[in-house]
């Protein structure tokens, strides 16, 4: 029947029909109530219009259309985009932050893998409850008891998917709209973002050589949260000395503030040795550790971690299971026995071996092109350094020529909030570069700096 | 040396050792960066102490320190903890939402595993460049298509670790601190959660049998989004009538508001002809859809999905790997695969059947015991069903005495944001319940009812 056109009344149906006028009443309701007819009181009832009318998607990509789309989200969804720091390309010379996934031992992977997957254990499968698989909890916690010299029991272990979601949870957790944030100066885009769209104001505090170093005015209006990197800070590499430590952690006790170590990348030191995590000198609860695989076995893993002070573990582990509705035991069940087995350490410990090759060959290209004219910061740890460009202004510019010849590097000045603060730099990740490939990749990048 | 000694000035020092005073200053330097020593102007340098003095985590749970705890979580995070709707039990009858996981093809998805692991592809191994892996995307789109009359390009398509991921998405990116979202009333309890810990108010809007029935002060003051679940409303279980439909979109098009369709379970239908998906219906780019492999596949899979108007499919991208830091593109590969070798479709039609069987016996259960005298709603799709229970107020009390004889059933007035306007019933999952087991748990719920 065409749309609009009268239907019979219900009476005349059923006797046309020869069934029931009940029946044709629930057959008519059932129409209405799906929309296929529409009732009109007094007059009757009529066929809907209900064939999709579409206006195609065109594919009008022009300044104009791309505005519009633009001013269609929120203002935190704008500045989200306009912040944005997630490069294109996520892999070769020299993209920080990624370690060299080509080395991650598949084979053992897989035949933990099949082996927790051929147990068939339902449990595994559905949701998780608060705070993920236990005996990946465990595990972690032994290993940060080890490694980070953390003070911890299973309970606090929270497994997250990643330092991001970690921080996120924090947040929602701990502070409200408008509450104040420190986050260092220079730092990670991905923090200030996430405080942004939650709400919170970032202030950004100067990083000195000893890491997170607040002015009088700053210490004068204590924040709701203190976000820190005091293992290698991101970007420029400094570690956060222990007086610094001490003061970070008397200051957060007196003023009732919380502290979020975010350890990104803390197990490949060079030659220097590690200090006591900030959460291993807590004693009061004031210190949420974060940490990730992501650095150690390889980022699409996406599996990440946090420790919270025993008081709040029940709490923080009620909240990652309600804002997020955690799962992934599977992949917690395979983790965890690939930790129990011995295989994260030794993984560490052969990469380690193999980073420091590679830093070695960064460092010597980098002195073979310029002598000690550009100063290297931060190459005690983790996976990347900064060359740092006194002269020059405009590091984007050297990024982007860099681009054009294959060269990935990122721009020191944009971790910065304040541009008047801002140095001019390169951050150089060499975690995924072949050995061979890093002085010729080097040779290029310089060409780009010389230009 | 102990803490507090005095060390020797780098003038003795130097020529105590017989080497230069520069080397002793460099090494006192980097003990002052680090903390081990301090200095004091005009005095000298000092031994710090370094040793950790810790306050050990009492185990104590009493209701004062507990209480506590909860103060030190910000106000968002109070409400998040005291709303939490995560069940501690994730599995038995009569857990709602949660299919049966044993059916899953454990054996071919363990080939394809092993199949795209085997082909060592490193891009595949670390962050994800926004929206997911690309052929997953391409065949969600295909999928989409076919099975709910969505109008969808594979860009449009973005993959995500769930329904909540993807509304925080949608929330984080189109609305602001104080922006008014209506939802159901009754609705899920973690779209609330979420939209309360992003700064939103949500508005409850009644459900009649039509679904979503905003009254006139409603439609007076138009919010910036619109939260819903169309094709089986949680947890009430109705339909969205196709008028009803034309009318959420219409008006959505004359406010400038923002759809989101929550098509969590629509997969399965009993005897019910399908109605096309808001998506699909939508000529104006309004409609956010998001849909999750958690009921058709297994919730621990944690992998979701949205759609997005095709001029907004970019900055969604965008806006994903920004806030999330997306990867698990190897995941990806696998349930692409997963889906083009047709084993999505083929499971989803042997669990239709098997879940058909399994309603229809829980159905006969509850007629033995009550005949009519209880109203079912919602049984027409989906794993749940509610049975009212309009002679009681406290539908609590059933489910916790039901708890104590190994039963589990949710209380339907705990998904009303507003008391008055609750009603008394139980949601009941028959998903993953074996056959042989939904008439005797039904007994003991029984029991648990007439008490």
């Amino acid at each position: 029947m065409p749309a609009g056109a009268k239907l019979p009344s219900s009476r005349a149906l059923g006797q046309a029909l020869g069934i029931a006028r009940n029946t044709v009443l629930h057959v008519y309701e059932q129409l209405l109530a799906e929309g296929y007819v529409h009732a009109q009181s007094g007059s009757g009832t009529y066929v809907a219009d209900t064939s999709p009318e579409r206006v195609l998607d065109g594919d009008v990509r022009g300044g104009r259309r791309v505005q519009r789309d633009h001013q269609r989200l929120s203002k935190r969804g704008r500045r989200t985009i306009e912040m944005a720091g997630v490069g294109r390309h996520q892999w070769g010379a020299f993209m920080p932050g990624v370690p060299d996934v080509t080395e991650f031992p598949l084979k053992a992977w897989n035949r933990l893998h099949n082996r927790v997957w051929r147990q068939h254990r339902p449990e595994l499968m559905t949701y998780a409850q608060g705070g993920g698989y236990r005996p990946l909890r465990r595990a972690l916690a032994d290993y940060l008891r080890v490694s980070r010299a953390a003070n911890c029991q299973t309970e606090q272990v929270i497994v997250t998917n990643g330092i991001h979601q970690s921080v996120d949870l924090s947040i929602r957790l701990l502070c409200d709209v408008g509450d104040e944030a420190w986050v260092e100066e220079p730092c990670y885009w991905g923090v200030r973002n996430l405080l942004l769209s939650s709400g919170l104001k970032p202030v950004p505090i100067p990083v000195d050589a000893e890491g997170m170093n607040p002015a009088p005015r700053h210490l004068a209006r204590p924040p709701r949260i203190i976000i820190c990197t005091p293992s290698h800070q991101y970007p420029l590499g400094c570690v956060m000395s222990l007086a610094r430590r001490r003061m970070l952690l008397e200051y957060a006790r007196q003023h009732g503030c919380w502290i979020i170590e975010d350890d990104y990348d803390s197990e490949f030191r060079f030659g220097i040795r590690p200090l006591a995590s900030l959460q291993g000198l807590d004693t009061y609860g004031q210190v949420i550790y974060v940490g990730s695989f992501s650095k150690v076995l390889f980022p699409g893993l996406r599996v990440g971690y946090m420790l919270v002070p025993g008081a709040m573990a029940d709490l923080f582990a009620q909240g990652i299971a309600e804002l997020y509705r955690e799962g992934q035991m599977m992949l917690h069940a395979v983790l965890a026995e690939f930790i129990d087995e011995g295989y994260l350490a030794s993984h560490i410990r052969r990469m380690r071996g193999l980073y420091a090759q590679r830093r070695e060959l960064l460092i010597e290209a980098i002195h073979r092109h310029y002598g000690d004219a550009l100063p290297i910061l931060g190459d005690e740890a983790g996976l990347h350094l900064v060359l740092e460009l006194p002269h020059l202004r405009d590091d984007w510019a050297v990024c982007a020529r860099a681009a054009d010849l294959g060269i990935l590097a990122k721009p020191l000045s944009t971790y910065y909030a304040v541009a008047r603060q801002s140095r001019a730099g390169l951050l150089m990740g060499y975690g995924c570069v072949p050995d061979a490939r890093i002085a010729p990749a080097f040779g290029l990048l310089a060409r780009a700096i010389g230009e």
